[in-house]
């Protein structure tokens, strides 16, 4: 997909866990949380508030007020996304529901792209998010029970993030930061079966998205400064690179992965970060104001998701995985 | 939103369950399954391919392949929508998972029509589904305990639906049912915290999304030969129009629910019908063929989810609700 008029990013904002604030990223984050559970009765509730404070903040960064959003785009990993919901009972603003598992911020990004710049609204709040205590206990085992992870597990990032995309036309957009092309990811499964395998269950979606939304727009991987995909962590890139170059294309040199980049070998997460709110709060915390001083001049952000459910892996079965891709640029 | 190339339904196809078969709608349904476990090892894996039969099913009837869908968009109850991304993995189309709980009919709809409106689709198939099975064992009790249910309870439905919806220049399009107008619900919370009363629970956001959507179009609900809400059931419709009438417009005329259509009252099935797969089978299958025929000219379909969790309603949390609205018009 082509955006033809270009929708503008007007402002982001991004919230990370203690575990993340202390990880090589740590200073690209607009809001680091000393308890992650953010004062409320549960994980799933401080989850839910920590992405109504992240939309919060987009919002009040940008100098926009809740009244000026035509619509809030969000999801999550918890069942029926009990994040996504209980947040938007704070706000007075239309809402659509997505499930992509990590893919969901590219969703987001792509779905409120389209509806801005085809003119269904003006301003879209595109956010995601995941928790680690959420989603531990809800897809694996009780937090309690302290259970040892295998070398190619990857750690669920707990963060958000938020990202206000509006008509460029807008007034007090002025930050030059566009999205320009946008492909819907298909779902790909080869068989993977292990929840401790996410990255390379994942990565053959990456990388059919990453090859069709090139050989669409007609473009070759050095003509990104950076390709970034979701969770595929330490594993999940090789595999990554290896696919891209088995079809033709080596996009090595400016290829990055959000949960390789998340935390560092000491912080023990094995092969890296996961969730929904890896990639969201990466994008909306360092990418984004790395697209605003310039240092990033044209990136796609590829979101990657494994769509397993603890029913259907304890049913035998294997995931399914896809991931959106978009692409934005610094034109200011 | 004003849909101005007025999106074409070029087909539509329902299936439902055995039960539902039984029922009042029985006629107008495309497939009656006989065994509602479909031949597969789990009632999960049953949902997912009665999805998938039915999309195919709407692209073999408006004389499509599988080829020229630009896009699916699809979502169901379970668990990170494994009925969808299972039935997604036998098509080779790009896929948009949603979820809006029993809103999932209309919101596939909404967002179908606006990529088609906007020209960033030419054909987009939209669907969701439910199974009984699969809903009351993940939602409620095991299926062999066989509880006993409240009379405000209603049944989830066996059933799906796919419409097809089609850019109105594209060939083959000449049925004359278009989509005109659109409305997104926003989540409404009047603190409802017993699962089995999902009408009331639902009932304010489907009239605030009903008269939200009647007042931008500046029209009466006599301007409509139906206004049909998703699955409020028989109590939540009294509600609904209680509600309207209070925000002075009587719509009591024209309105009706799917959930209160599906099921006799010998069925005993309480309050009625519910689930993603309600108004899905029941537009795909019984509305779709009355606009067909011309009996309708014009409809509203405002179905309404009940964004509920295990895990929410366990920890003492209320139901957040949410409805999207459609406008759909005969006009062959």
């Amino acid at each position: 997909m082509v955006f033809k008029n270009k929708p503008e990013i007007i402002g982001a904002f991004a919230t990370v866990g203690p575990k993340e604030g202390e990880g090589p990223m740590a200073k690209w984050f607009d809001n680091i949380l000393e308890d992650d559970q953010c004062g409320q009765e549960s994980f799933e509730l401080a989850e839910s508030k920590m992405l109504k404070d992240t939309i919060s903040g987009a919002i009040q960064g940008a100098g926009k007020t809740e009244g000026d959003l035509d619509v809030i785009l969000t999801g999550d990993l918890l069942n029926q996304l009990m994040s996504s919901t209980f947040a938007l009972k704070e706000f007075n603003v239309p809402f659509l529901g997505l499930y992509g598992a990590c893919s969901t911020m590219t969703e987001s990004l792509l779905v409120g792209s389209i509806l801005v710049d085809g003119s269904y609204a003006d301003l879209a709040a595109c956010a995601a998010s995941s928790h680690f205590s959420t989603a531990e206990r809800q897809f694996r085992l009780p937090l309690e029970h302290g259970n040892q992870r295998p070398p190619t597990a990857q750690w669920t990032v707990t963060g958000c993030g938020s990202a206000l995309v509006a008509k460029p036309t807008m007034p007090g957009t002025n930050t030059g930061i566009r999205v320009t092309h946008g492909t819907i990811g298909k779902v790909i499964d080869r068989g993977v079966k292990d929840v401790n395998m996410m990255g390379a269950a994942m990565a053959p979606a990456a990388v059919d998205t990453i090859h069709r939304h090139l050989t669409d727009i007609g473009r070759k991987p050095e003509e990104y400064d950076l390709i970034v995909t979701g969770d595929l962590g330490t594993m999940g890139k090789e595999i990554a690179n290896d696919l891209m170059k088995k079809r033709g294309m080596d996009m090595s040199a400016v290829y990055d992965d959000c949960g390789a980049m998340m935390f560092s070998p000491e912080q023990d997460t094995h092969c890296g970060g996961s969730g929904c709110g890896c990639s969201a709060s990466i994008f909306c915390g360092s990418l984004f104001k790395r697209l605003k001083s310039g240092e990033i001049k044209r990136m796609m952000l590829v979101s990657t998701g494994a769509m397993t459910s603890l029913t259907s892996s304890q049913q035998g079965q294997s995931i399914p995985s896809i991931a959106h891709a978009v692409t934005i640029e610094s034109m200011a």
